[in-house]
């Protein structure tokens, strides 16, 4: 098929490597010029312009968004809108909020154009050959492209996951259940390495790897991880947070949910970015106020 | 080898059928007499008394203890000590608190006797074919029965931990981060299950489990449950805790770690096992207190 991915990141480039791989006819644009020079080497036609990318369908459009989530999504959106007609498809693989997705996916109806949102996991080596795919909108739309999203999947590695905005409400909270296990994982291997035992952390990943109940990727990672630094020094611990968590803890309270677990990884997360913490700071002169306690102050 | 098994419940008597399947001499003790009679079946000698069980070794005495962690195992391990001869060898493969190992290895090693502290995991499956051991102790008395943990370990599935009590140490970790892990995945799942998204959480499991980022064996487990029970009406939703998880925030305490999501996740069972939760009694009340508040009383 004739396919578009737009954003050609970490992600996108190697989403359209794998769509290649596959035998599609695929284009891509993004404004870096190095991006666009690693998909030219590999025989991705790439466009400058959005409007030349799009222009250049011979038959029903098939545009794959890879972008960041927020602003830059919604203006390529809103550039894209009146070039593609009915029948089109527009298959939006970022982190969106879910919400921005239903939305986004009505206003696409109004013009008889198939919006899917599109969750994405597994992280620069799934785009490129097996990614994991949760899929929501109509599904005629679904099924129509559905032989692409089998393709670039790992086996099993794709859903539908139901109606407009469904496929990233399940990256959401996916990506919630991610903050949670990285954190208990950050947790526990704080107290193995600060123990008095002389603890090999690579060698505690990897027997945990092997046979234990919490064998999973993420301890796979964190076994590579010591096996080249074992103690981290060169991490300052300073966490990013890139919207998914917020949104399942926002959710969660709509819902009336208590996600304890998930909520304190989030605000482990918050805590680690900042430099001086002020709730620290409050504490701090409410002992001194007390008087008799000793506070650290700035020299 | 020689090799007493004492405690033939789910994890002792998959541990005497998987040292058998792998050619030693076993014997086995337990107070049940249907465990008992299981192990029996497949050619294991077993013994009503322990006394009995241990004077009928020929050789070096090498005897793993497959019992609940606390007063049983201290019990059993006192009624032993005075049997036991220098070079011989316990290993303690029950989840004892670390702390207690240390002790328990220093009194055995006042009588020449070895003891293992060996944290197991993996569940009954592994400690039939594929167990995950850590183990604590003196090396020398590691490597005289390393063929042992090779053999009834899952490839890769051993570590020699350290010093006494490290063994256990790993295990309590490991736990404690199990605990977190589950935890913030009840918390995700509880969110897709009460969504408007009408959800079908076997398929959600599934495709977590093929290229996602949350991929594990936890994940793999809830999607068999999901699969034989889509709502886990069944249920009550009221958690044990067997004691690593609190031992694992005690020590966070000790050395002045946050664990927070593991704290939590042990708390949130606490709530789970109580049929009225008092402090939830006492915002009531206190909200009743202002006044133009509407309280949930019994009937």
């Amino acid at each position: 098929m004739e396919v578009a991915v737009v954003g050609l990141g970490k992600m996108g480039l190697n989403l359209a490597f794998n769509l290649k791989d596959n035998g599609h006819q695929v284009k891509g644009n993004d404004l870096s010029v190095e991006a666009m020079d690693q998909a030219r080497k590999k025989d991705i036609e790439v466009f400058q312009e959005l409007s030349d990318l799009l222009s250049s369908f011979q038959k029903r459009k098939i545009v794959w968004l890879m972008l960041p989530a927020g602003e830059i999504t919604e203006n390529v959106l809103q550039q894209m809108l009146p070039q593609l007609n009915a029948d089109d498809i527009v298959i939006e693989g970022g982190n969106s909020n879910y919400k921005d997705s239903i939305r986004r996916a009505a206003k696409f109806a109004e013009n008889g154009i198939h919006y899917l949102d599109c969750g994405t996991s597994g992280g620069v080596s799934g785009a490129r050959n097996n990614a994991c795919l949760m899929v929501g909108g109509k599904k005629e739309a679904f099924q129509s492209v559905e032989a692409i999203f089998k393709e670039v999947a790992i086996e099993n590695g794709y859903i539908y996951a139901g109606t407009s905005g469904s496929g990233h409400f399940l990256k959401m909270v996916h990506n919630g259940i991610e903050y949670g296990m990285m954190q208990a994982m950050g947790e526990g291997f704080q107290i193995v390495a600060e123990s008095d035992f002389q603890f090999d952390l690579a060698e505690v990943a990897k027997v945990w790897n092997h046979g234990s109940v919490i064998r999973s990727w993420l301890m796979e990672i964190a076994q590579e991880q010591f096996e080249q630094s074992p103690k981290l020094v060169e991490y300052k611990g300073e966490v990013a947070a890139s919207g998914e968590a917020k949104w399942t803890v926002e959710t969660a309270l709509e819902m009336g949910i208590a996600v304890p677990t998930i909520a304190l990884s989030l605000f482990a997360r918050n805590i680690s970015q900042e430099e001086e913490n002020f709730s620290a700071k409050v504490v701090s002169a409410l002992r001194n106020g007390f008087g008799g306690h000793e506070m650290v102050m700035k020299e």
